[in-house]
């Protein structure tokens, strides 16, 4: 890369921390924030610096917020026996987008995966039972990602919850909805034939 | 959009000021920082407001820098008899990735418009002839864009120095390197025509 000075150079840099940022957006971002949006820069350079700093896991839930309690386990109105256990907090995002679930969450930040050296207590997982238990929930729904690691994680959730009077259920994957079998990859045929449902 | 918590609710919008990041990829670029680099986003909040701070024009081409003078001005090995005339500091960068000119620059920041109210003195082209004159500039390259505000801007300039023993020149537009005729849109295709040099 060519080097223009050294604060702009910095900035060019910096950028490049952001994901599916390279050195010629990066450059674009730099050059369009000190020609024609200083303001907006220093906004973003404000916001950041709070969210760095004050943003944490909710004791509850352990998504990320900058209070004690998220917003969904602040909220009386959803069901406290109901618990969706989600890899990330954009996972939650999704779930909200989509609308419908008035339950609970549990983030685990991750998926179980020995190589990387991530296991139970990373994502939360040794008192999950108990956890279970005594907040008196119903239901759990395991919604890991259906890759090796997710579902794994799955299968360590369901064993840990086994024997006791709590429905554990998996979100279902198959064919998305607008999808054409024509273009669906295999894998996911294969689940879709799997998982089917009788109609009755 | 899904109200997360007031911070990182403030962070996306923030992102969200950078050109082409939308309301998703403001959401995963938060998530990414809070989740998995906040050093990153710590360095980036600092180089922002030092960059948005400290950042200004070089006294002599108009540049980015946060220096009196910027790097190609302040380098006594440059040709400083040779200008380049460019809109933007991006397109600085990019001569110089190109490499091959040794030249200095002259940054217009914009180009007329008299709808946007773009005329000469929010250029810097107020007193250019008498610029040119001082410096001792023997050829000055118009590199404004191939538009009709650029062409416009490049004619104005030629105007400015007509009667100047000054060489005045214009890049060449025509058909990209690498480029294949049968993908080219008419407008450069006819530019390439009327550009055409005879072989001698």
């Amino acid at each position: 890369m060519i080097r223009i000075s050294p604060l702009i150079d910095r900035l060019i840099d910096a950028f490049q921390m952001l994901p599916g940022v390279g050195p010629k957006w990066a450059t674009r971002m730099t050059l369009y924030v000190l020609q024609h949006n200083r303001e907006g820069g220093e906004t973003l350079a404000r916001s950041l610096s709070a969210a760095v700093a004050e943003v944490k896991r909710c004791r509850e839930c352990r998504t990320l917020c900058e209070t004690e309690l998220c917003a969904a386990c602040a909220n009386p109105r959803r069901d406290a026996d109901t618990l969706c256990v989600v890899e990330s907090p954009a996972d939650v995002i999704a779930i909200e987008q989509a609308g419908g679930y008035s339950g609970r969450y549990f983030v685990l930040h991750g998926r179980l995966s020995p190589i990387e050296g991530v296991g139970p207590s990373e994502l939360g997982l040794v008192d999950f039972g108990a956890r279970v238990r005594v907040r008196g929930i119903r239901e759990v729904i395991l919604a890991t990602n259906p890759t090796v690691e997710g579902e794994a994680t799955a299968h360590y959730i369901v064993e840990a919850l086994s024997g006791m009077d709590v429905r554990v259920s998996r979100i279902a994957h198959g064919v998305p909805l607008g999808g054409e079998l024509e273009y669906i990859d295999g894998g996911t045929i294969a689940h879709a034939l799997h998982g089917r449902r009788t109609i009755d």
